[in-house]
């Protein structure tokens, strides 16, 4: 067809509002002024709805892996012992992060479509009682994993020496995530992802417990020093020039998400995930994360046996304006990988499963037509 | 769910591509400048390529109605008779503004389902001489029906004091309007339709023959008096204040129509109007529009027998967030209208199908899910 919209469907960067880009498109203002402190401490705020907090939350001028750097140097001394579980290529970033940064990691690797075990952790916290740290990525963006972090926090929980690490860069605003009724000592989300935002914000919470961590902490650094950043928090302020336009944005974007309110976002990318999972088994697809580990991100999908992801993903593209991902690493051209998350409502999964059936017709794949968008009107109609 | 978007599936006003909103959102210059003529010169040109023509082309502030009623009082006095074929409610009003200014209407009134019978306006040109125009709408907003333009212009073409008027305001940009090669003396459209804009500015193209027909006009007339705009066509600019910001977004829209070209331009909406007339009809319902006068840019559809179309509009609005119609005047609640005019593409009638699906399943409507899609799918990998 001669005009193609254009459909964003992946884990991030991920569709960001009319309102939230309006409010970014304001005359630039002076960050150290009355007005942008206002700014800052509704961001705060509404930051800390969204993270189920009353924790510190820190703002940096940095993509997710800064905040994950971040987490690394502030909570730990060289030689220091944590825990990595690891089951996709963000979980294998924070040991890279680790490594680089001389810290002793007790590496607990599982296969993509594995969920991290909690008896794992529970029996290498009872045979290495120095451990400092237990760091696990709530919903792994490579596969759309979700991981036990609540159970896992409850082994943490009363180790006063143990502070645990969540990478919810891909959770916050998808998934549950009680930071403080599960006791999460460290949560960091990115803006391109449930927060609606273009890239090039991050968010960390941080504990009364990280922050005793923090302060025993001897590795250097400058940029992401969070005790800099504390230090400005009373201020409404950040040590550095903030990312102005993208945190105007975001304070839009909070109140977006008040107005929806946080249990009913959950449950909106919950059901946003069954019907895509559904649509895609009533193709005879087969999905890749296990039933115990099936995240609201990220739907990861099979290719059918004889038949590339990449094509996949190239037809919908090319042909039909749809994005999606291919899977990474071991699983390129194995698995594709559907994202809802943040700004999506229903028709953006129906366009994406016509979108689908139409390449795999295209490929030649053997299914009944219209039988995904039957399955997913099911899911919405029961909602 | 807690998030719906909107989509809006209407004859107009139709959704206005990001790029022609970012293009009206720049600083307010002044229209008496080089660089506003620069940009009525283009736009003037860009019409005339959307209009198939080489005639002059005016443009007004104002909706559709104001070209319709400029189009009466430049091309004939009080007394003057015209034939007016009208088949819907736009039909309606051409009839009401002759009648306003004194004209004696030879009136020629179908039923909303039928089309305009090129057999009759001849037999009407052939016993009255002294006819000076002929009023036909070529798309009909409240209906969708297709009135055949080209064969009843052939049949003013060689009379030297008769010219056709032509109200294509939902028919430029959807469906074929060959301006020069089919003789149209008048043609006008609005903004809000075909062109992608929002309300407020109108288009109108006159022949040479239009006019002659304006040089013996005595209607009185001021703001629409066709000779104030014609005088400033050189000038390129208007003899009163222009619709400054749509006017820039027009020139941005005829970009975009002049990228995509003309013929797919109209191939894609021909595309867009067979697939929703497949989706409909899989699901069991009846088109409204004769099979020889189905438009490209409104498609009208029965409800089926003990449902209100009210119904089905208010559900999909209110429920799925996608904006329908019902139908006007003695078919309300008796036929629904989607449109499909200007910037939409094929995964817009795949949401509206899917709502349509929705809403007819909850009114307990029976009917096989997802056979609109299967058909529609059908469509465009058959393009």
């Amino acid at each position: 067809m001669s005009l193609n919209k254009s459909y964003l469907m992946t884990p991030g960067p991920t569709p960001v509002p009319a309102d939230i880009l309006l409010s970014m498109a304001r005359p630039i203002i002076h960050h150290r002024t009355a007005e942008f402190e206002d700014t800052v401490r509704e961001v705060r705020a509404g930051l800390q709805y969204v993270f189920n907090t009353e924790n510190d939350i820190l703002l940096f001028a940095s993509s997710g892996t800064g905040a994950m750097e971040s987490s690394i140097v502030n909570c730990f001394c060289v030689g220091d012992q944590v825990i990595i579980a690891r089951n996709g290529k963000f979980g294998d970033r924070e040991k890279q992060i680790a490594d680089t940064y001389g810290l002793k990691v007790i590496d607990l690797q599982y296969a993509w479509d594995e969920v991290v075990q909690v008896s794992d952790i529970a029996r290498e916290l009872e045979a290495n009682p120095e451990v400092r740290g237990v760091i696990v990525t709530q919903s792994e963006t490579s596969t759309g994993v979700l991981n036990p972090v609540k159970e896992i926090a409850a082994l943490v929980k009363d180790r006063p020496d143990t502070i645990i690490i969540i990478d919810s860069i891909t959770g916050i605003g998808a998934v549950e995530c009680e930071t403080d009724d599960w006791g999460l000592d460290v949560v960091m989300t990115g803006s391109q992802k449930g927060l609606m935002l273009p890239p090039g914000l991050a968010a960390v919470s941080v504990s009364e417990k990280a922050w005793r961590a923090v302060e025993r902490s001897t590795i250097p650094k400058f940029y992401f020093d969070w005790k800099k950043y504390q230090s400005n928090i009373e201020k409404n302020t950040t040590p550095f020039t903030p990312a102005l336009t993208l945190i105007q944005g975001l304070n839009e974007a909070l109140k977006m998400m008040r107005a929806e309110g946080r249990e009913d976002m959950i449950a909106r990318h919950s059901l946003l995930a069954e019907a895509t999972r559904q649509g895609v088994e009533a193709l005879g697809l087969k999905l890749f994360a296990p039933p115990e580990g099936r995240g609201s991100a990220v739907t990861p999908v099979w290719a059918p046996e004889g038949f590339s992801a990449g094509d996949i993903v190239k037809i919908m593209k090319e042909d039909y304006g749809v994005t999606i991902t291919n899977g990474q690493d071991d699983y390129k051209n194995r698995i594709f990988r559907i994202g809802h998350l943040g700004y999506f409502g229903m028709f953006d999964i129906i366009t994406t499963l016509t979108a689908l059936e139409m390449a795999l017709t295209k490929l030649g794949y053997d299914f009944e037509q219209g039988a995904s968008i039957k399955a997913a009107e099911s899911v919405f109609l029961g909602a």
